[in-house]
């Protein structure tokens, strides 16, 4: 089966590609929002029915929160198991929006012709490029050139409550030799990317407590201890003077980049100032002696995400609080554990109390950071095929954020996940107007024809 | 003019003394609230006719808030200003209330009986026993046994915005040779106090900005500055690890106490276990080798009253703030400057930002502390006629919190203030089931009646 004339027929039937996009970007499949159920639903229809007539054995399947959809078909070849969601972020402030947010349309802008709407790009417009991209190869060949399991979430803006026991629940079913993802980016919109790295994400609520009712700070002011300086000086002592995180053993797991990929990403030119400067920064803060880009998408971090305590109001009242508390997150890398690091966190702050005063604890999750094995020769296979599309070549490249599907995967179903998305950074995806360029979609399209290809002769 | 005819008609009116107080309880004076406008102007017109009524040249002055009332009465002797408000606290939460706030009534307690109604103890019921004592003066002798202008002010409980101004427009009318301030307490029931050292406030707040906008903490986590960790590392460092604080020049004009008034401090058996252990600590914190009473009334301190930054509310956002914002207050005793304090607390914390951070300040005000100078035979004079009343003596103590009103007596009007009060810590002011204690009403007027004559002499 040959790869040329599915690229041509991906060319000729883009028209009728958007119109199936928009079709999808018109239902307002707000996940999060209960109003919505019934518009979340009818999306999930949409999918099912679009990949059975593409000849998929496709279900909507039952959660006991929004559904899943699934679809089977090809035989020989690898194995690849793609996940995608349909649902999308809320869309308020809709004062913000330059049109309604569910009647998509092309717009033509100095950068190209986006396709502006809820969802263009997160991610109903990347999803459709795989599934065009299937459509296209069985319209031309009558067969796909590897066997695909589709694996659609009506949940990932939501929190994917369903998520994990769903999957534990159909693991048979969806087992499979690699997993594909698009719900990530273009290095730059010449350079596409395969994300190999993903940080994991451990979150701590900490509050402390000392005197068991607020007090006046006129009164009690001086013999009382105040949780608010307890708590400040715990944040401040997160750090070294270098940077580097105080929490004991944190950095057990921590690998050094291999000098290949150090290499890599010198060679992709970022410009760390000018991705510090658009957020009105000149200066990268950090660990010493690690570039922006490594400390971003190899580096571990411990970050303060909120802080709350006494009177915060306006104007001013002399309290003096019975507590604060802090909301606390750390971004993880390698194998860094992140129970280990959560109980080494803990008992470090616990050490440090004064007389009188208790620290509580919130669990806000722990997942381990993903990084997947580029040796695999799926890897190299799929970075040739994106940097024959692309004018740049592809980069194998991390991101600062969690994927926890990704981390699912592995931990769920053994599967290494390839993270191939085609959204730039300027998408405004969870914001108003949002958009995903039409070139995005065309060459994203082209780009999963090109994968299939490569992937069936790995 | 002998004093004991005074002290025996006190006693033989005391139930029509009572029933006046009552009539002034049921006015719901409260100033804060644009409802009651009314109500505090009819109270305003209830004393200024009972003043008339004892022979005082009184009146209603407007003022642009609420109206002060004045009188003058007497000739010959010290000329003493007499400061009470006659404005209260709301009363919300009404359903803590065991009884309608303003239907005050006497109640029996296992502590005695007592006056309960919002009001009873902060100012009405203390404004009272001051106004019955000179009733009693001028029954008995037609006269009183010194000069005495009354000033009752009606903004007390909303910050009394019209304090400053007003005092600046009459200080001539106003002129005398001390002020007489009753709102504050005893020691302890059998234990009166004249309040001689009101500590000073100065309150900031601080915001520190970092980025221009909020960030993802997975995107930017590690190059971008953290303002919540900013703020923290200044807080931390206010303190050092003898809780001293660390503003340069802090400690000027803090005086180290008289040994006389130590040991004066040291005979009053502060129960500093029950006075923590009340509000659940168990532990002094604040400056190594102080005791608590003395860290109260005559150390100065920095408190953290209020901090917010980043998401704060239920669950976990991974943001990274573009500011944080802490609401630092420091209490003052002795000479300390506010401004010079302000001054140098700023340039500390400018100094240790980190680049990109920029730091904006609100001024919250800034007092200085009050101290009297009881070397004046008239505070010794006072001091024995109290102690003839009580079955204790009376003690010269400090006050942690500060009563605006005695600094301004001091800087606009030249004017010592000698602040005597009959309130007991447990009397719930500004809370539900406010009240005030019979003796403390009954004894009240009679230490008044005592001062006069005491003054009278001295």
């Amino acid at each position: 089966m040959s790869l040329d004339p599915v690229l041509a027929r991906i060319d000729a039937d883009l028209d009728a590609a958007l119109e199936r996009l928009m079709a999808l970007l018109r239902i307002p499949s707000i996940s999060t929002d209960p109003a919505h159920k019934g518009d979340v639903a009818r999306a999930a229809d949409w999918l099912a029915e679009d990949l059975e007539s593409m000849g998929f054995a496709a279900g909507v399947r039952p959660t006991t929160g929004h559904p899943m959809v699934t679809g089977t078909a090809g035989s020989g070849g690898p194995h690849l198991l793609f996940y995608g969601h349909y649902d999308v972020q809320p869309v308020d402030p809709l004062s913000l929006w330059d049109r309604p947010p569910f009647e998509p349309a092309l717009e033509e802008t100095p950068d190209g012709t986006v396709i502006r709407g809820r969802g263009a790009a997160d991610d109903k417009g990347q999803l459709m490029t795989f599934v065009e991209a299937c459509r296209a190869w069985i319209a031309v060949h009558g067969a796909l050139p590897c066997q695909i399991t589709m694996f659609f979430e009506g949940e990932e803006e939501s929190g994917s409550p369903s998520l994990v026991p769903w999957l534990e629940a159909h693991a048979a079913e969806l087992s499979a030799d690699l997993a594909l993802i698009c719900d990530t980016g273009l290095f730059d919109p010449e350079t596409p990317a395969i994300t190999t790295m993903l940080r994991g994400l451990l979150g701590e609520e900490l509050t402390i407590t000392g005197p068991r009712i607020d007090l006046h700070s006129g009164m009690y002011g001086g013999p009382a201890i105040n949780p608010i300086r307890v708590l400040a000086r715990i944040i401040a002592s997160l750090h070294d003077d270098q940077g580097r995180v105080t929490v004991p053993g944190f950095y057990d797991g921590v690998p050094e980049l291999p000098e290949a990929i150090l290499a890599q990403w010198d060679a992709l030119g970022f410009d760390a100032d000018g991705f510090l400067g658009a957020v009105g920064l000149s200066h990268p803060a950090g660990e010493a002696g690690r570039t922006p880009l490594e400390m971003i998408w190899s580096r571990p971090t411990c970050e303060v995400n909120g802080i709350l305590g006494g009177y915060a109001g306006d104007g001013f009242k002399t309290v003096l609080p019975a507590k604060a508390t802090a909301k606390i997150s750390f971004r993880l890398v390698g194998t860094q554990d992140p129970h280990a690091i959560r109980q080494s966190f803990r008992q470090m702050v616990e050490a440090m109390l004064p007389p009188d005063c208790t620290a509580h604890w919130a669990d806000h999750g722990a997942s381990p950071a993903s990084v997947m094995s580029t040796d695999a020769p799926a890897f190299e296979a799929a970075r040739q095929a994106l940097s024959a599309e692309w004018p740049n070549p592809a980069a194998f490249v991390g991101a600062g954020g969690s994927i926890p599907v990704a981390g699912h995967m592995k931990s769920i179903l053994g599967l290494d996940s390839m993270l191939i998305g085609f959204g730039r950074d300027d998408d405004a995806i969870h914001s108003p107007n949002e958009k995903y360029h039409l070139s995005s979609f065309h060459r994203g399209i082209r780009s999963w024809a090109r994968i299939l290809d490569a992937l069936s002769r790995a």
